[in-house]
């Protein structure tokens, strides 16, 4: 056997493993699911000392990696962070248990009785970057919603993981649930990644969570479904109706409040009605904030501080203290730059009218539509979801913030006395 | 412009006005859907004669396809089967629309209200085999469920399926919804089905409609995602404590009643215990009905007409009147043997004793698990559903039978006044 084999045969035996395991948690008891969760987030707290002398290691290496300032920031395990890892698991056991909830059912009329419940999907594999108390967060979800998940965290935190995949797996196998449950790949050949990703007899869904360059790789290579979180080119709309003062707010917490995530902010639409009384005062605002704004011609005329935008901006997620703007004829003009022009991930309007922000919210075909807030809600905790594994840009299974129900499927268990089919 | 260049541009040009078709369907209201329903109903009722006469084309052609009797017959339109089909059409104007349901819902902490809605997918991309009528079923359900849909039928049915597309075509106009939202293949050119499968910028989902090898090839191909109905390898298990009499009649009604369908049964496994008085008497009857099983050694013991099974029978899907058939040691195994050797279809249990049917629904992981009844009952009327598009035997998105439901997403409708996220 060559290496390739060798890495290929290893790869699927975690595949075999985590099947098997699956096959127990999708008739595991929620009592026993969140006594673990429990346990694991009593151990971890307990471990702290040790957790945080590997995650010193990983930091001792982080610039051998090359990271940033703000990389070696997220890689960081402080006290506070992993007591929020445990926190994170308790308020996993508290969530309620997908598995089994009956979605919908019926008695047929032959006396069938129809019932459809919540299962596990099975397998997940998970690949993301370098904050390690994903991996605790990963890997409570997956238990709880009765899947085996396989992880694969960055190598620059490689210490930091198998420290915490250690005692997640400990604690499975004290309370008699298998430790199989939860894998950790370790070794730090991305080839290990192709071999996982053509698993599709034992991995039942992909969620990359990181750059847009991974998820594309990830899609294109996976022969299973591959749970999608690409861009969010966010729009707010500012409409004829709008309170210009709410608007001002809402535009300045989308766009700076946290400029660098997927539900800030990327372009301003502004009803032409109200473009002289709104232009200046949002540029005043912006300007403070250090935002730089690329606008079209009529913006620039009223924002003095704009500079002319590309036909390109108003298709980029800046991820930065840069806007593009755009004044449009009215509400009809503004869905369609939006459902042209932005990702499906979150958009707003700003307005007092009624009917449009019907129209707005029924028209724009976006994962969120959101009025008179910030864009920055579109999040599993904001939306009381609980703790989510990330947010899909898809349409088909899961769309917007995917927590515990986003991680199941179901099947339709029908009981008779013996009916026959005529 | 070459003849290949030409013809993506022509499918670029029809997944282009299928996707503005689609937004206007997306908030288009139930009562229009309906009314467009009942005239598309009406209007096909009527055309019976001049349907039958395009179809007598496809008839008189059955031959130079090479089709089979079985095959004509299913081309056949009947004056009964058009007036079926506009019963169809009205039967869905009665189901519930699918589209604005609030799925979920909540008023978070801060004000924020959270409604998650029932939106449609956008467009569909539907391909399918001979029977004409499936494109009446395929139009109505599309439509009312918001979506646009290519229909790319068999050659063999081209005449008919260009006059019901007329129908469907010319009954939308006169409603006032746009005549795009259902579109017709009717190049007989298989490379326009390649070219479509490329365009996951405007077709939203792929369904095959067909045999293993359409969806395997359509599977590979799409860069969209495609709901996919593989092989119904379904068992019957027959437990120690099961009603031998029930067991019997349930068994041959799996088998025998329609054994050509993915929900016919292909596979018997019987308790050790009961296999002595079970499997001669079972016997007795699959022989009557003609049926050729193939056993293992323990079966063909005392099913004296069974014929010695290879290991590949446990895996194979006969669509026709023969049954593989295995002694088990008892639940467990049954278990096991089904989650290693089906198709995660359709599996029953005949059993009086409530514990082994619990277990058996909990822990086979099949899109439809049954409870002393026949196979035959997993299809979308027989579940209450109303019409269906296909079985699912994917677990992400939709499992078992498609309905309205199962052709829609959901997105989030956040409604505030002024919130900003700290």
């Amino acid at each position: 056997m060559n290496a390739n084999e060798s890495l290929a045969e290893s790869c699927a035996e975690m595949g075999r493993r985590a099947k098997a395991a699956s096959r127990i948690l999708a008739i595991t008891s929620t009592a026993l699911k969140n006594r673990w969760l429990l346990q694991a987030a009593d151990a971890l707290a307990k471990a702290q000392e040790t957790v945080m002398a590997r995650n010193a290691q990983d930091l001792d290496r982080a610039g051998e990696f090359g990271l940033s300032e703000a990389q070696i920031d997220r890689l960081q395990l402080t006290p506070g962070r992993i007591q929020a890892a445990a926190a994170g698991l308790r308020d996993i056991a508290a969530l309620p248990d997908p598995i089994g909830r009956v979605l919908e059912g019926s008695t047929r009329p032959n006396g069938l009785e129809i019932r459809k419940v919540g299962v596990p999907l099975g397998v997940l594999f998970f690949l993301y970057e370098s904050r390690p108390n994903v991996t605790v967060d990963a890997a409570g979800l997956a238990v709880k919603s009765g899947n085996a998940i396989i992880l694969r965290g960055g190598k620059e935190a490689a210490h930091s993981n198998a420290a915490l995949h250690l005692i997640l797996q400990q604690t499975l196998e004290i309370c008699g649930l298998p430790g199989d449950a939860v894998q950790l790949v370790t070794t730090p050949d991305r080839a290990a990644v192709g071999a996982l990703l053509k698993l599709s007899e034992y991995i039942d869904l992909v969620i990359p969570r990181g750059g847009e360059s991974l998820i594309r790789r990830v899609a294109e290579e996976a022969a299973m479904p591959v749970l999608k979180h690409y861009r969010g080119v966010c729009h707010v709309y500012v409409d004829r109706s709008a309170d210009l003062a709410m608007a001002e707010r809402i535009v300045v917490n989308a766009k700076c409040q946290r400029p660098g995530v997927c539900n800030a902010m990327e372009s301003l639409l502004v009803h032409r009605d109200v473009a002289a009384a709104f232009l200046p005062q949002i540029g005043q605002s912006l300007k403070q904030q250090g935002v730089e704004v690329r606008g079209c011609p009529e913006t620039c005329r009223f924002l003095l501080e704009a500079i002319p935008a590309k036909p390109e901006d108003y298709d980029t997620e800046y991820l930065a203290l840069i806007l593009s703007a755009k004044v449009v004829d009215g509400l009809d003009a503004a869905i369609e730059h939006i459902n042209r022009h932005g990702s499906q991930h979150t958009d707003a309007i700003v307005t007092s009218n009624l009917s449009a922000a019907q129209k707005f919210t029924a028209a724009v075909d976006s994962a969120a539509v959101v009025v008179n807030a910030s864009t920055r809600f579109h999040d599993g905790y904001e939306f009381g979801l609980g703790a989510e594994i990330g947010i899909s840009t898809d349409k088909l299974h899961a769309r917007g913030p995917c927590g515990l129900q986003e991680l199941t499927s179901y099947k339709y268990v029908v009981t008779g006395s013996g009916q026959l089919r005529e």
